[in-house]
């Protein structure tokens, strides 16, 4: 690696990866014209609330097989959260690492210099617009809708402003990232590109070779892993086989509905809403929902209403899972950002990457556990430990793994051998 | 029902009713010339800190086809601690039942004035015979084994007492029972019929009838139920194949460990300390045999000492499932004894018994739940809950079995028909 190398960074669950996040890094790294590719990628747990259908190591297998050189593990007290502590936490990341110089994103819009002006006022958050959230999530929206309904109108007045943009959830998600290279005063660049093919929230299958996450899992779980494979690069469909095979998945909420129904019925209402995102009265749905629900599905579906959004109530079942209560998540001193950055896995190319932000990063590089861990760090294990645990083979060692497992190493030489599809 | 009848009480956990304890209620009835017998039983978690082998909707039918007339459960606050809160618990509810003449219990002595006299050292609380104790778990002992030794020491310097009687695990708990009925001023007559053939702690099977329910466990779980068939009266043996069938048995510390290890690796060590029976540093043993045992068997070995016995360590995840804290414990101010008696079923003359009763008892008695429930009552709602995650096989509307199941009926003319084994 040397002064002209240039690196650009994305951000990224794999839940799994797929033919249209081969195509996200492709295009990351043509459009950038990056030399390498920075994933910072959630951990076990998700920005919707859900535990990942594979482990951290095995989905930063299957990024490092497709083009990313570099896979970092995005702290959980961040993964799980809302979009703008996903993105802030993410994009610290990148920005602390030292030697990322772009941040590449889907958005449906793929202008970059219309987002980058409404972003500013995400980043800004005047009052008027704080006062636009209010009044639309006393209309009993979720706050993702009420954000951005309120930015849509906070917009529309200023004739400068692009404010149809914030009605896709994408383009919010990018605007959450503008918003946070701002705030960290970064110096990395932005760029997007046009998401294709499948949305974010698509749960049909309508391309050939391209579909949401979302629809993959839904065809894996419902009609066999095989349904999907067309729609995921060989290595992944690999990766989800053997995984499968040896009882490491699929992984979902059901994996742990001994340990959520016991967790809702043995505490007590004032216990529960200690947790982080059990408000409004959600604790008293969610324990009466667990005395009739036979499936964690079904308890979210006797939980959920107009507010009360699918994502809220795993959100909060992930927060209650983890013990994460308001005050542990208080002493996590979030706005701090990430003091520390986790590699799960890296290529040659990442491995040279890794030496040179050794002496630029701005908080410690960790490929192993140190002997200090911060509250952040502890709560990422204490996640790893819990996930172990919904493994439908138990799998010996399973809660040390963050302590015995290697950083997962991919060689350029076996990359160069395999092919992804033709999209 | 009249005025001469007699009625005499047991105190059980019939986990599961064997010959043993049918011998148990022949003797009750015959020695005390009982018209009815009542049982305090425990409900689904048991003084060793176990949950039981099977509900106790199912251990209360056992006990009415076997001559038990009247079967109360005895609430989990008391059946799953010391020897001391055991016994002042149940003997509490017999003795507010109000229609019950006397106790009888099994020990190895049969010496009911021997017993007796001994027994009010333990209700007095000499400083001395505490101050032996502390010597004695300074020694590393057990607290079961400190109490036993101590009051062997200080009765020794008694000529009048009978010190070796205190030395014995069944004798010890009739004492408890005898000094309970001291404390509670009660009117009940206690006797004391002598155990036969097994012991209660014997875990081999000697004798071609007679057992005690620890070995019939080991057997059933480790060569089948088949095994066990001689040892039970034929409606125990049907029932236990019954709801092994329906997949509500066997019900062992396994069947919980998904929720049990998920609640130790969650959890901080100052939290662990907070429930009861967790202390002297047993949660710091506890955090980390979670991170390396794989099942709650090996967890146990791993964190057993000579000072941390099976059973302490038992209790403590017992405490630990159940959520149930210190702050929480002393709201259910347990010296005052149960504030309601709540019947798990009856025979034709248990009913007469109850509507008898329910004249002269000192607490409410309860055949429904009530609107307002106690924090006691609250908490034996709760074991059942989480009880019913651990079924083998799911069992819809399991969790509000407290609310939905009526009181088990025993009709005499059925039970006039069976006929348990000659012993």
């Amino acid at each position: 690696m040397h002064a002209s190398t240039h690196v650009t960074g994305v951000i990224v669950e794999y839940n799994p990866m797929h033919n249209g996040h081969l195509y996200h890094v492709e295009q990351a790294r043509l459009s950038t014209g990056a030399d390498a590719v920075v994933a910072v990628m959630s951990g076990h747990f998700l920005q919707r609330g859900e535990p990942a259908i594979l482990n951290k190591w095995a989905r930063a297998q299957m990024a490092l097989a497709q083009g990313v050189d570099l896979v970092l593990e995005m702290p959980v007290a961040y993964s799980t959260q809302s979009a703008s502590w996903f993105a802030y936490g993410s994009v610290a990341v990148l920005d602390r690492l030292g030697v990322v110089d772009s941040l590449c994103f889907g958005s449906e819009s793929g202008d970059i210099a219309a987002l980058q002006t409404l972003s500013t006022i995400i980043a800004d958050e005047p009052p008027l617009l704080q006062e636009y959230i209010r009044e639309e999530l006393a209309k009993g929206q979720s706050y993702p809708r009420a954000a951005s309904a309120a930015l849509v109108r906070y917009a529309s007045g200023d004739a400068g402003l692009d404010a149809a943009l914030a009605a896709s959830p994408n383009n919010m998600l990018g605007l959450e990232y503008l918003a946070a290279l701002h705030k960290l005063g970064s110096s990395i660049r932005p760029t997007t590109i046009t998401r294709i093919a499948a949305g974010y929230n698509e749960e049909r299958i309508t391309h050939p070779k391209i579909a949401s996450a979302t629809a993959i899992r839904k065809a894996t779980l419902e009609t066999g892993l095989a349904t999907a494979e067309p729609l995921l690069p060989a290595t992944s469909y690999r990766i989800l086989q053997a995984e499968f095979a040896a009882g490491r998945g699929p992984m979902r909420w059901e994996n742990f509905a001994q340990t959520i129904f016991s967790l809702l019925l043995r505490a007590t209402p004032a216990e529960l809403s200690g947790y982080v995102g059990v408000d409004e009265g959600l604790e008293h749905r969610l324990l009466e929902a667990a005395r009739n629900a036979q499936t964690v599905q079904e308890l979210i579906s006797l939980v959920k209403t107009k507010r009360f959004t699918w994502t809220k109530i795993q959100r909060a079942l992930t927060a209650i899972l983890l013990g994460l209560t308001r005050d542990q998540q208080a002493a996590l001193r979030m706005a701090d950002g990430p003091d520390y950055i986790r590699v799960l896995g890296f290529t040659e190319r990442g491995r040279r990457l890794l030496r040179q932000a050794t002496e630029v990063a701005r908080v410690p590089i960790l490929t192993n556990l140190p002997k200090e861990k911060s509250p952040m760090l502890e709560l990422d294990i204490r996640a790893s430990r819990l996930y172990a645990q919904g493994y439908p083979i138990p799998q010996p060692g399973a809660p040390q793994w963050d302590y015995t497992r290697r950083v997962e190493r991919f060689d350029q030489q076996v990359k160069a051998d395999k092919k992804g599809p033709q999209l």
